[in-house]
């Protein structure tokens, strides 16, 4: 396990925080439970609830953290309590009314993307002056560039779902379902040290082909091509890797030349990827191999997204996302072809930029694997 | 495991969403993933990512599910799937550009609470005259009032949860950590037909003056009070119960006073539950009974919140909640006392609303039980 991040640590990331906030021409944030909160005071509410909890950050205030009052007690147990002023509300009195004294009533705020809506619009009643925008969409950047401490730790995320995929291509697939994969590979993250699964996607024979299928109650047979999508968080930091086998040892002609093709997509987008290259290059880097070689159409996603203490958060590698990428960034390029009724491929690694250019944190091989 | 709910179902609830929300003065809805999107449609997203999946909902035009194109396959499956008509949106277009077709550009919305911010800003730049509302604000009662096939899933869940009470008591506390009878209650809870474990609250001696303490790793001891609160989701709706126990048999007098005094509170708070009674008067019943006590500053919370597709949902039974108790409403009578560093007392119950008053969903005893 690494050493936990320390009260110094949170007080400079809510420092420059502070600062991108005032460079970008705003007020402060406002940050509720979820990632962002987690990034800046290590607090993570046990569950997300209708109760606001919300901390507002100003360049040149002190943070200041407002909790309900029955969750002060685990609140002041966060690691980065002691980095904020505490505050708290009662159930029955308005806690936007407790907010707003810690706001400025005509700043513009960024406010975290999955805060709740009721919550906005509480604040926007409260502070008729205030105006807001989604954090990511502002300050996207505040948690896309990792430290070193950081990397470490989606270095050892990625490493250890490498273990669970050289595990599972061991396990038996003909005759079982789908979930019953799935629980294997549930089960190997878990072995190899992720305190939490997100996904383990089993997409066989035609199940692979949508691209969002989980796991079901399809038996797996041989001939099946199949796509194993799953990740989850180990020491806080997210996995997420995508190989897709081959159940026998004889893959039809247009398997081999789909997953060849899928392959070489994802090798030219890592090739790609160097700092000052756009988000958006890196899609269409991968895009443009597909295209080429006639699959375009099938091709039905971005290519990659954003990890860190989430699984999906910017920099998103999407058409229209011109940021230059950063030394520092992690992401995944997960091009993939979905050929509807029949099968599906995909392949995916996590990558970090450096200065030299990309580095994967997923390190088994892309040449398609065959199980039994 | 009880009847599905059907496409006829979910085309009630939506026309009479509708007719709410028109009654209520409003556009229509805009509904996100989340309860209140299982509630209408029966469709469930895997995950509640960034991508925007909504639910448009107005009276006199057919309800339009907006979907994530990768997502759509999934949301083809859904239960309410052929009452809606269905669109998507491609990753790199714009989301918010595809739902406002769908929306009266100066209308007035009701939003799901949960709503991400994120997206309630997109709503509101693409469509600077519309206007919106928390769901739960607007149309409190949405979900508030269940039918009689919720009442009878809601019924089982709370007796599942009781089974597991019984069964608890009968299992060593001395010497075992707060987070092994927690890891045997969720055990229990699903042997009981939970599918879903939400919380198992183990708070012995002093963590239990910390009603959001969960468990840790204290060990329990001789003389101890333990408050028990767990539930979770059963067939789709939620159970929640709470039962204080004293390890051994010779319980402090002062334990025994409080004890009491939380369980009177809660009976008349209980026997206060009429059709037409407010939501504020069931908190108020039993905050005057621990007031009266002397412990009124020790009853830190709202005395119950609503229940059904979620644990916690309106209405709440807090202060400043004027409207009336209906029959069917479901929601949690649960009184607590918290004595910082020595020991809480918390009893809960389920209950619905009947004509001739309330039912609990819960019947293990309210006396102090003891265990070993």
């Amino acid at each position: 396990m690494p050493a936990p991040f320390t009260t110094a640590d949170f007080q400079a990331r809510m420092a420059r925080a502070a600062t991108a906030a005032a460079d970008a021409g705003l007020a402060g944030l406002v940050v509720t439970p979820g990632p962002d909160l987690t990034y800046l005071t290590g607090y993570q509410p046990t569950a997300t609830t209708e109760r606001l909890t919300a901390l507002v950050i100003a360049a040149g205030a002190e943070p200041v953290l407002l909790v309900p009052k029955l969750e002060r007690p685990d609140a002041e147990q966060a690691p980065g309590a002691e980095a904020v002023r505490m505050a708290d509300w009662t159930d029955g009195s308005d806690p936007y009314a407790a907010l707003a004294p810690n706001l400025d009533g005509g700043g513009r705020y960024g406010i975290s993307d999955s805060a709740w809506a009721m919550h906005l619009l509480g604040l926007q009643q409260a502070l008729p002056g205030s105006s807001y925008a989604a954090l990511t969409a502002v300050l996207p950047m505040l948690r896309a560039v990792k430290d070193h401490d950081e990397l470490e730790r989606l270095a050892a995320a990625g490493a250890a779902a490498d273990l669970a995929y050289g595990e599972i291509l061991g396990m038996p697939f003909v005759g079982r379902t789908e979930n019953q994969v799935a629980a294997d590979l549930a089960a190997l993250l878990i072995k190899h040290g992720h305190s939490q699964v997100d996904f383990t996607v089993v997409g066989s024979g035609p199940n692979g082909a949508n691209p969002h299928h989980e796991a079901g109650e399809r038996l797996i047979r041989q001939g099946d091509t199949v796509v194993l999508d799953f990740g989850g968080l180990k020491d806080g930091y997210g996995s997420d890797t995508t190989r897709t086998v081959f159940v026998g040892t004889e893959p039809p002609e247009e398997v081999l030349a789909v997953h060849d093709l899928v392959r070489r997509a994802q090798q030219a987008a890592f090739d790609a990827v160097a700092p000052g290259v756009t988000c958006q290059d890196i899609d269409r880097v991968a895009r443009k191999v597909i295209t080429d070689g006639g699959y375009g159409e099938y091709f039905i996603h971005r290519v990659g997204h954003g990890i860190g203490l989430t699984t999906h958060e910017p920099p998103y590698m999407v058409e229209g996302e011109t940021r230059p990428l950063v030394p520092g960034m992690c992401f995944s390029i997960e091009p993939g072809i979905y050929l509807p009724g029949r099968f599906g491929v995909r392949i995916e690694d996590i990558v970090t930029v450096t200065e030299d250019g990309g580095l994967r944190f997923n390190g088994t091989p892309h040449e398609l694997a065959f199980v039994n």
